[in-house]
């Protein structure tokens, strides 16, 4: 198989723990806002972290009950985040992957409601698994140590706390420097990818010390994620990324392109997707596919 | 000690857990979303739910050391809730207990990540004090029992399965049936109490029976309460409601006071209050402060 069949595949599978976990009816008096979370959940998302996760257990030659239930958590974690931030009071956004927003075909309100109901069936699906492993002490620890990095890496000092950052710097014409926006990258961007690589390597039985390794790689891979996804807003194509480009500039937006320029923001891409690939060679099992997929991410065209 | 002087021992204690496991330092770059989940948390809430969740530990004779975690972890869900709950594209409140709600002081867009912050800032809470009883596996046992109540009883089959619905019938004006102004209250408001009460009998070592006792006591009274609430919008006095009266018939909506009228609805509240003392009575151990609580609370003026 070559990369590309293997990344379908994988995703295939991210795709049926999304659905198997996910909402299944759609009926009773909370028939819209499953709807709603359902269309939100299923519009065609990459699954690239649930995807990570699973590798990144692979990798650590483990297998874990409560796996599946993780990975669709993360991506209900991760679309919450994307119904929030497309609302009004946000980014004010009517399009994401060439559909209309959640707020736009189910109203404001429901959309608040959606975001809300997605990041708390994330934690309710975790917690359910985890009788999956309840006679098991050891893979009982490993999931209770992941359900703390999941929560972790998506609160305040993770996604939410970038989030807020890149927010406020909006709302008050705050001139970003270099190190705010890394800081945005990183918790925005780089906490749910390290979230997706720390808790598959624990869940696969990984080492304190392999977790730490794999934590940096996340940070890596979300900072040159997020500077190649600023890199797209200028020289992308609406068709390929499905969303419009030049957002940011019509906005005014400090970027790390207005910030560095095209040409170093480029050169940067590189140099933190080879310092993941170099902190993955540090470790003593090896996942090719996974590098490829780090690779691919970073020079994606959407 | 009269109740007046045991309730507010008991408010302190849940006070107490709420400032210990709450926000900290409002530093960093996170430092407005901080400050605005410690505005939200910490403007006078009456901290029912956790006093509650600590006397039906109480009654079933049992400390747990998660238990100040779940408490503090079910005071932040209920307050996320209302600070979405007062968005402008949900009721569009500019007081709450006599307070400018969060979005009025911090903008729209801050509050709707505060809300988020402290829905995960919840479940982080109560991740964490698991390692509290990680070496005593019934004590982990019913820790885990309990973070499925708290996840189910807060989400789509929970409290926001009450919002949603509450909102999509403003939203397309549906004259609500006493089927489903019942259901709302039973989810809207009663899921919470529910899961107070019967987290706190988990944690205190009850039996399943009992368990289902305390959930039934539950639903009995946020049902109660919630007629109480929409009565008091009538006949309440603003200055000790901390809010203004007559906002329901302002919207035009339809409560449990004008489908059944006044009359009928006091009655309702002395029945399900009565059912719920009932229920408690049951029960082979005793709280007579818990009793007082669910009379108090039934029979309160704001």
């Amino acid at each position: 198989m070559n990369f590309n069949e293997e990344l379908r595949d994988r995703v295939r599978t991210a795709e049926e723990m999304v659905i198997k976990y996910g909402v299944s009816a759609e009926e009773g008096y909370q028939k819209t806002v499953l709807s709603a979370m359902n269309y939100s959940l299923l519009s065609g998302g990459k699954r690239l972290r649930p995807v990570m996760m699973r590798e990144a257990c692979t990798l650590f030659g483990g297998e874990h009950p409560c796996l599946g239930a993780f990975m669709a958590a993360l991506e209900m974690i991760h679309t919450y985040s994307l119904v929030h931030d497309d609302l009004p009071a946000m980014d004010n956004d009517e399009y994401r992957r060439g559909k209309k927003t959640t707020h736009i075909v189910y109203g404001e309100d429901m959309a608040i409601l959606t975001g809300d109901a997605l990041l708390n069936k994330a934690y309710e699906t975790v917690a359910h698994s985890l009788d999956l492993c309840a006679d098991d002490p050891e893979l009982t620890k490993r999931a209770l140590t992941a359900l703390k990095i999941l929560t972790h890496k998506s609160g305040i000092y993770g996604m939410v706390g970038g989030q807020v950052y890149d927010v406020e710097a909006e709302d008050n014409n705050i001139t970003l420097s270099e190190d705010s926006i890394l800081f945005i990258f990183r918790l925005k961007t780089g906490a749910l990818i390290q979230a997706a690589l720390t808790i598959g390597a624990v869940l696969g039985g990984a080492t304190q010390e392999e977790v730490d390794v794999m934590e940096l790689v996340g940070e890596a891979v979300g900072i040159a994620f997020q500077i190649k996804d600023d890199i797209l807003d200028v020289t992308g194509n609406p068709k390929i990324l499905g969303k419009p480009v030049g957002s940011d500039e019509k906005n005014h937006k400090t970027t790390y392109v207005t910030i560095k320029g095209l040409k170093v923001a480029s050169e940067d891409v590189n140099s933190y997707s080879n310092r993941a690939v170099e902190l993955l060679g540090t470790l003593d099992k090896k996942n090719e596919f996974l590098e490829e997929l780090i690779k691919f991410l970073i020079n994606r065209d959407r």
